[in-house]
């Protein structure tokens, strides 16, 4: 019981919960989302405060993949396959322009300066995915979760999450392999659609079962546990499959809201993600080498004005999205301006090209930089438009 | 994302959490603690089943000691200082006899068969605590929660846990100090004692002031988090102090369970344990070594022969503790038996000695077995002697 193993991982829990909450209230009182708190608490623990604390500790980095694993399965429950439908085709269209935009934007600029394809596809995929949970949340703070507009964004953020992981594993499978092949993304998206088309047709029969077996069963915890087995089980088997293990996390969610037991998982989800997030999030934020953003270095003035230039593109390319959506009287530069937030799917991006070593440290910090500053842009913008 | 880490760590949790919640099932349909179908699942994995398992997995045994530590303080949470209080002299006078009882007839046991004085006092420590969550699930099924037999144990059993966790961190430091002195024991005792009573002295301002930040606080998941902060900071400080980080995670959720948050508190840990505490109880069968217990290999025959003394002894050293209730017309035959049953205390006796190297493997399988026997047989006297 004494070993020092368990002493300093309770040390660096301890740590990264606390630095996470705090800096996340900090956050939400300045009018933020509490992740951009979560990633400065980890920015900070990187720069080597806390002498038990590594940012590339294999234990933490663990917990840090189950959180990123529990935040998918969380979003899967939360992306109402029912709701997604009824959004509609101006969500569609929306959502395809929001992810084709940004992606032939930020290739685009990375092949015009010379980076890898590898890179360039890696960057381009990086600016795809809008995070609806801070949409929702600014949306949902200035009473105009009703609106027409809101719904459009909605649906088109759930449409864009889905082939925002699409394009991860496609992009993973090019990362793992090294080289970047056209054929290789049809072949890992072919594969990632596949899996969802498998899962959407076989799925509702084995959580329907779940949920019914579960229900019988008299032991303790055995709703919140079998939803975690379920989650775990289908994101082996998406990895087994060829695709990335979120992949999978994400159907299982998707399939168990789809059952009449998913507000009970969805209660019992939340406390256990509420401690293995933010370890995620913290991790992310540990890993972002500050010192690669001091303009006084002369080395960085290149990755800051890439970085630059990346941000005001991952802006327009979701602005221009709003204009996809038909029909009179709508606040088409409010729709753009909902698409723009990146969030966690976006950090996961990072996180993985960073693994892979498909991207390095400077461009990784360009993304994180991306995904930051757009999740700080956007409430700002969506304040004014929906007054 | 893909290395082989997270892959056979997500394998891994789910044949410990199935396994857990197969056998946990069988063990509540044949009319047994859960805890024990966990138990069985852990040793049947220990037996080698599955190829990514190890008993020894430096990962999962740092995931069973967060669970340890998680239950230990949900234990605290419903361990209520003041029911304490209420059940009054008689539960006070059932705990003294029924931890000294055991204990004596324990450790003369073993130093009558020449064993040393570490071994001796750590299995006559094992013997000590009662487990509060099997007697009291028994009696809420038979119905006879409100009977004043079962106010005196559930009162008895509450003291008990608290002697046998300052038992457990006297024990815990003579068995890393490799020594047996009384003035070791009595230092370890006083440390313990000496947490308690500053915990108890100031703790109750620290949780109350924890409580209303928390509540003052809107970041997503702030109680749940800062609740489990609190308790691995207590678990730290006991560490500290000289004492054992599961007092302090018990101490943290006694003080907690003060507070208005109590129910709150106990619902949203609820979830996390559901997850951690199977991961704990599966290691420990794992560790067991079945082939141990064959009759029919000779050198087994002597720590079978000691396993069923121990647990002959076990049975006895609680029953007498059933006379220590002064009064007429009292079932104290009943009280007795209410208190046989040893459970995750007794668990992690095993657990800490076999860590330290205090026990070997073949003492190891004793105490699980008498744990596992303990728990078999109290049920079964508590139905006939309260029906």
């Amino acid at each position: 019981m004494h070993e020092a193993g368990i002493i300093s991982l309770l040390i660096n829990l301890v740590v990264i919960l606390l630095g996470a909450k705090l800096f996340g209230e900090l956050a939400e009182r300045l009018g933020q989302p509490a992740v951009l708190g979560e990633l400065l608490a980890g920015v900070l623990l990187g720069l080597g405060l806390f002498p038990s604390f590594r940012p590339d500790d294999a234990v933490l980095g663990l917990m840090a993949e189950l959180g990123v694993l529990l935040l998918l399965f969380e979003t899967g429950i939360h992306s109402d396959l029912e709701e997604l439908l009824a959004a509609g085709p101006k969500s569609l269209a929306v959502a395809c322009v929001g992810v084709a935009a940004p992606f032939v934007l930020g290739f685009g600029l990375m092949e015009a300066l010379g980076y890898s394809g590898v890179q360039s596809v890696f960057i381009g995929a990086a600016m795809t995915a809008t995070s609806i949970g801070i949409t929702a949340r600014v949306l949902a703070d200035l009473g105009r979760l009703e609106a027409v507009e809101a719904k459009i964004i909605l649906g088109a953020a759930v449409i864009d999450d889905i082939i925002g992981i699409i394009i991860l594993s496609a992009v993973e499978g090019m990362a793992h392999s090294g080289a970047f092949s056209w054929l290789s993304i049809a072949r890992t998206t072919m594969l990632a659609a596949g899996f969802f088309g498998l899962a959407l047709w076989l799925g509702p029969m084995v959580s329907r079962t779940l949920v019914t077996v579960a229900k019988r069963m008299q032991v303790r915890g055995i709703l919140i546990v079998s939803s975690i087995i379920f989650a775990f089980s289908m994101a082996l088997f998406a990895q087994l499959l060829g695709t990335a293990l979120i992949v999978g996390a994400f159907t299982a969610g998707m399939l168990l809201a789809a059952t009449d037991k998913r507000e009970d998982i969805d209660g019992r989800l939340k406390p256990i993600a509420d401690i293995f997030m933010p370890i995620f999030f913290v991790m992310v934020g540990a890993k972002v080498d500050l010192s690669a953003y001091n303009p006084l270095v002369p080395g960085n003035v290149p990755m800051l004005g890439l970085a630059i230039t990346i941000i005001a593109l991952a802006v327009a390319g979701k602005i221009v999205s709003g204009w996809a959506a038909w029909g009179g009287g709508l606040n088409r530069l409010g729709i753009g301006a909902g698409m723009v937030p990146r969030g966690e799917v976006g950090l996961i991006f990072a996180q993985v090209g960073l693994a892979a070593g498909a991207i390095d440290s400077s461009l990784y910090s360009a993304v994180v930089g991306m995904v930051v500053a757009t999740t700080f842009v956007a409430p700002v913008m969506l304040k004014r438009l929906f007054r």
